[in-house]
């Protein structure tokens, strides 16, 4: 459901901008459909995320801050940073922070993935979790809206820049979340025990119980002991095409 | 299906032995219900592992010669080694190669997974198969019949020594298809690495589509490029309880 709250007196939507109902709590997301518009895959990212309370944690890559906002929502961390390398993207997603009531609880920080030594302590978060580009970046094809190319295309950051990063920022015991394509999971699970994040969760998505996961949800602990706990497979549409219920998963 | 065939002129049944059907053009094999029988692990292995009609192939720790006789019945390998340290099973399993008019294609070979060093020359077969011992030897709950001891845990071979002898066997290309527990992903896709196989193709096995995965199916290039497929989850019993149809995989 979708909610023109243009007349809003709290924040200020500018051109093309949009806020969307997040079904959850009465929380609420503003979004620019001409440039990226958060997909299933933070939606099910923050439903798999494991959090508490009193979670200190961080998002890599946020955004729209899609994912701090949910997993407040659903009261999965005392408190978000949100890192953003798109300064348009940091401003939007503060903007949302505002309209929530929750600017207190949710720091929306504008800088690089790469840089987080410069920009954060180490081993200080509960949480980390990621939204990552999916794209090994060939050279392929590119959406001609830049903003679109950056979130989708490893161009600014790259796999092991997200996971190195996840580790330094990671207290011992604490959790990286991630959501990515299954193409890839050889090379995820190599680096997360590269850089000491023993994977300890994974749930495949499938469009449907007849087609091939085209998402993997994974969770790792650092400094983990070895031993995943795989859970059902999710199947997004049912084969009658009714979409599954996220309050359900 | 089982039948009977104590009169069987072929081969001689030994006390409580029974010779099973299994259903794919018309191969058979013995077993013995007071020992080890093969399980839907073993069948779906058989099922998901890649083959062609000119591989060498060789299966190690083949028990009964399961996987091996029902490859060869799909025509996935020219030829099959079958490894095996229990000489009781050795003899049951030529027995059932015999049965099948295949012992000229299935060598059953007493030996240790542990010495393929000294058995077989290294980078020689196309295809290596593995149901392995899935419990890690804790001391814990062990079977009154050893040789269901010896199947079910790492009492005389670990998850390494498969793989290391995987990787010794294969030639560069060659493929190493194995089923396991999910509990075990991490440490597989890590040993596998570590041995120079890379995982290509997975696929998890669930009881029922609200069940999480109790088996994994995984399958490895030697020398492979990093890039994984994942095939669509097994259940393998449909909602009203009807039990899949493993001809329709």
């Amino acid at each position: 459901m979708m909610i023109n709250n243009i007349n809003n007196a709290e924040v200020n939507l500018k051109e093309n901008e949009r806020i969307d109902d997040l079904q959850c709590n009465g929380f609420r997301i503003i979004q620019n459909p001409s440039h990226f518009c958060f997909g299933t895959d933070a939606v099910l990212l923050a439903n798999f995320a494991g959090g508490k309370k009193t979670a200190k944690a961080i998002d890599l890559g946020t955004g729209t801050g899609i994912i701090p906002i949910l997993m407040l929502a659903k009261g999965k961390a005392k408190e978000f940073t949100a890192l953003e390398i798109q300064e348009n993207m940091v401003e939007m997603a503060r903007r949302s922070a505002a309209l929530n009531g929750i600017s207190d609880r949710l720091n929306v920080v504008h800088g690089d993935i790469k840089e987080v030594r410069n920009l954060f302590k180490h081993d200080s978060f509960d949480i980390v979790t990621s939204n990552p580009p999916y794209i090994v970046d060939d050279g392929g094809y590119h959406n001609p809206t830049e903003s679109v190319n950056i979130a989708r295309h490893e161009i600014l950051v790259k796999l092991e820049d997200v996971i190195s990063a996840a580790s330094f920022l990671l207290k011992g015991n604490g959790k990286f979340a991630m959501v990515h394509k299954p193409f890839r999971l050889g090379e995820i699970i190599r680096l997360m025990q590269r850089y000491n994040i023993e994977p300890k969760r994974m749930q495949l998505v499938q469009p449907n119980e007849k087609g091939e996961a085209n998402m993997v949800l994974i969770e790792g602990i650092k400094s983990g002991k070895s031993g995943m706990k795989i859970l059902r497979t999710i199947n997004v549409y049912n084969m009658d095409g009714s979409h599954i219920d996220y309050n359900e998963l």
